[in-house]
């Protein structure tokens, strides 16, 4: 039975820096992945562990290949990484070339083992190489200098991979928005806010709160500022009656 | 007249291995950009210079600063960068944390000059550093081993803004910003906001209307809407001195 996964695994092709390699275990990890081979590297010492740091694991479970036939073994899709700019020559070899991210929209709906090829810091792929890949990938970059650091490009490609998305803001729900935003527009009728001025004013404070996507707790500090301020111009708001109790129980135990 | 285009400053604080330096240079010109300002860094000899590679002339034109303040003199919203793992303490300096990736949906209809910096390898940014930024954004990585190398992720963040083109809503200038918080504190001041809650509180509000991206319009607006409030409160301000003849002439122009 085949199983329905994903597997990354990255190859560098005759890496000529020892710190690049380290580099490059260390941006594995960073992004959730192990599996590297490296065909005919430079020597792996001090400087490789060095740069891989917490990633030694990676480093040293890395396999050594002296051909590129065997780094790519068991793999169901061979990609390999190149620079834009290097469409200038043999375009018929190179063509079409896959933005990353384009790239990860293609296969995310697949499962086997891909494997990302990387080329020399220096020559890149030869003819013969370019020619045994299924696809061609690149890092949009600047035409002024389009040339990146290995371990970098890797980084970009395993970021883009990776379904890793973080970010885990919960936001105010919708609710609570407009019982701000109510609350909001008491004030502006409280501070006598100009009538012609007001429904533009209202919407610019609708958007701005809008855009800065509310925590549940930033809401909460928000109407609490309100009502003190409505306390100290001598209003009792029925929105202070109404939250009294939560006032008590929640805005003063999380600011 | 106000150019309307969006210029990233990359900002590192006290960086500590040149080579990294140098990577950092590198990866800016592959993404088209060469404003570098360094505060306190290591020093920068050879090795900066080989990681630099053909961008030399990036790491040759790095501002060197011995303040943050200095560094970011002139940029009207900061953006730290930092880890997701930093998250279990001091949640409330570095909520909410944004992935590279919302950021710059979040900013690509501005314009104005954006100032994104990055902390020391080993310790990040200190609390007081945390505190002055008006956003957090940070690259999503594995949990088991989050800690990115420095020059990548400044690789990975350049390259997710590098497709910004600037859009057309200036952003306001740093200095007016500054104005809107001051007043927003003597606001708080005013309506006897309890004071063990009043510093998170106002951070709260820098950090809500950092995020927000505010318009030079929305922070008079703002600014007039606390006048009002505190006119109506019995507060006459020295703000509101200030502020009168910009009142007739702007706020209400302008609304």
């Amino acid at each position: 039975m085949r199983i329905l996964s994903l597997e990354i695994r990255v190859v560098l092709v005759e890496p000529m820096y020892q710190g690049n390699v380290g580099s490059v275990a260390r941006a594995m990890k960073n992004f959730g992945y192990s599996d590297l081979v490296l065909v005919n590297p430079c020597e792996l010492e001090g400087q490789a562990r060095a740069m891989a740091s917490h990633a030694r694991d990676v480093l040293e479970g890395a396999r050594i290949t002296s051909t590129l036939e065997e780094a790519v073994r068991g793999a169901d899709l061979l990609v390999g990484t190149t620079g834009a700019s290097s469409l200038k020559t043999g375009e018929h070899i190179r063509l079409p070339l896959y933005p990353a991210r384009e790239f990860k929209e293609k296969i995310k709906e697949y499962s086997g083992t891909i494997a990302v090829l990387f080329g020399r810091e220096d020559n890149g792929f030869n003819n013969d190489e370019l020619k045994s890949f299924d696809m061609l990938i690149t890092v949009p970059t600047s035409e002024i200098y389009p040339i990146m650091n290995l371990s970098h490009a890797v980084s970009i490609v395993l970021y883009e991979l990776s379904e890793l998305e973080g970010g885990n803001n919960p936001l105010a729900e919708g609710f609570d928005l407009q019982l701000l935003y109510g609350h909001l527009d008491e004030l502006l009728e409280e501070i006598d806010y100009p009538a012609h001025k007001k429904d533009k004013t209202s919407l610019m404070l609708r958007r701005i709160l809008g855009r800065a996507g509310l925590t549940p707790r930033e809401v909460q500090t928000l109407r609490g500022i309100i009502r003190k301020t409505e306390r100290k111009m001598g209003f009792a708001t029925e929105a202070e009656n109404l939250q009294k109790v939560e006032d008590s129980e929640s805005t003063e135990k999380f600011i």
